[in-house]
């Protein structure tokens, strides 16, 4: 018996990596989600600062591909501003990829806003827009009968949200731990195994794309922290922001304290935590060696401890176009399904 | 705004530790279900060898609970079997928790066939019926338009089936790998880290309960294999039955083995492994230190490899009645929410 298939129309706001890796993502599965959920993804518009694409009946993937690759150049029709697509091109599901920004969260809080005002579903991986205006966003969308969705925006393809939202319904959960940051754990991973100096495995890590040209957002904790934030409002209901957060990052850390902590069947890492208590912490802990917190490379963690499943862990690659998009797309389906 | 409650009654076939766990969770959460799920559980009958209670305005949890203890007598209305109850009280959810049996799947299988062929949902921890009869009682439930869900007979608490089907929506299943067995992998951990010998640790386990006194369906792999052939089917869309596991169990495995492995980097762990090939294999295998799949103790892990997603590792205990009334628990709730 063949489900009768229901078409979704879909924008993408913000066109860099994990935009695109939306855009590849429906084109590798779109006959699969058809076949399995029933649901017809296109693709009616994208936006990103040099342009924009419209169709209503949906654009070729392959061909916006071409966009990242320099083969198709950006195009605008006719002044069309990103907002004028959110609002007046119309679509289901508007999928927001802009960069985070933790100031002012924009430009995504004002295409989130505009979205929900239209009566559009949001899935996002923006951070800012909801370390900073969580329950603005969340109550808007409630109001406007519409699903604001962000399991990307922490932990990549690794879930957690929709882990404690439906795997652990009827669970109560008293606290979150977690490496949210691949780049600190792989500094820390390195710094451990090999014996090497901050300064110098921090320059690698740079050469190989994990870190930035400047890292501050990843080593001195600041991402881990937003991250921690929007578990702190999504699963325990606070209403905190950026500042509530006490960070501590790991441009202190020495070779020596790794190899001392070794010794004793210990490991650091950068670990966000979020509890029923209400503190919100982002520091350098130690971990015992068989933890299952214990998780090396660019790897992500999250051990949520339960009042009755226990601690649950969940281990997974925190970062990479196509693991957020692989979490955008499941949001998406979930919005259906 | 407070939701709509609507009453949902169950039954609890089977009121061993499993099924006294679920009505202990119901009494603990009763008030959280009913707030975040507009749920109001009600236990319309319970039924076990020794006797039958039933009533259709909800029992007393904590009455039930007390046949635990020896404080409350089983009695029984009228004759009445365990058949007439699933078939002739009103109830809408039928948890099964009978013990699994890998030969027949009885009292289970007919427990699960009459309550669905009833009308009635189904949950159950029960493996026996699950490997053993898969695609009949998965189209007899479509054929009804009721819902079967098992989450708690494969890993406990620790979500796999929903993960899947949920979390990683939209994306394509490679293989799962995973301990699914806590007394194979307690009593690995414990070999290798103390250099004691199998019968010594194997005693012990018995001695702390977390072994029978027939040990053999656990160190031979059977209680791995009949997972594996739960999760080949419900994820693979595998027709597999217990005699397509190739199984080897832990019960050769020597202290000089672990040591061996350990010098190597590598601990030893019993793995039970499906994949897209479709060979289902149960087997000790050479873990690396660092990989996500080595935990120690009585954990259980399982490795989703997906197509988008990469690889994501979820960790938790395996066994337990409140745990695996915490599995039970989620699915009821997912049948309404």
């Amino acid at each position: 018996m063949k489900p009768k298939t229901k078409t979704v129309k879909i924008s993408i706001i913000g066109f860099g990596y994990v935009g695109a890796g939306v855009a590849e993502v429906i084109r590798r599965k779109r006959e699969d989600i058809a076949r399995k959920y029933g649901l017809d993804l296109k693709i009616a518009g994208i936006a990103d600062l040099s342009g924009i694409f419209v169709d209503e009946d949906g654009l070729d993937e392959a061909e916006l591909l071409k966009l990242k690759t320099g083969e198709k150049k950006w195009e605008r029709p006719d002044d069309m501003t990103t907002l004028d697509l959110i609002r007046d091109v119309e679509h289901d599901v508007m999928v927001e990829t802009t960069p985070t920004n933790v100031i002012t969260g924009e430009p995504g809080l004002t295409h989130i806003i505009t979205a929900l005002e239209s009566g559009r579903h949001v899935v996002t991986s923006n951070k800012g827009p909801l370390a900073l205006e969580y329950s603005r966003l969340t109550n808007l969308a409630a109001k406007q009968g519409t699903e604001l969705k962000f399991e990307a925006s922490v932990g990549g393809a690794m879930p957690i949200l929709s882990l404690v939202r439906e795997n652990l319904a009827g669970n109560g959960v008293l606290s979150i731990q977690g490496i949210l940051n691949g780049t600190c754990n792989y500094i820390l991973t390195r710094m451990a195994e090999e014996g090497l100096p901050y300064e110098h495995v921090l320059k690698e890590a740079q050469e190989l794309g994990l870190a930035e040209a400047d890292p501050s957002k990843d080593v001195e904790g600041v991402d881990t922290a937003v991250k921690l934030v929007i578990l702190a409002n999504a699963v325990f209901g606070m209403n905190a922001t950026y500042k509530d957060v006490e960070v501590a990052g790991i441009t202190s850390i020495t070779s020596d304290a790794l190899q001392l902590a070794e010794e004793a069947g210990y490991v650091i890492k950068l670990i966000g935590e979020v509890n029923t208590e209400g503190g919100l912490k982002v520091r350098p802990r130690l971990v015992p060696k068989h933890d299952p917190l214990n998780v090396s490379g660019t790897l992500n963690v999250a051990t949520i401890k339960t009042d009755l499943a226990g601690d649950i862990t969940v281990i997974g690659k925190g970062a990479g176009p196509v693991e957020a998009a692989s979490a955008i797309l499941a949001d998406i389906i979930s919005i259906y399904v």
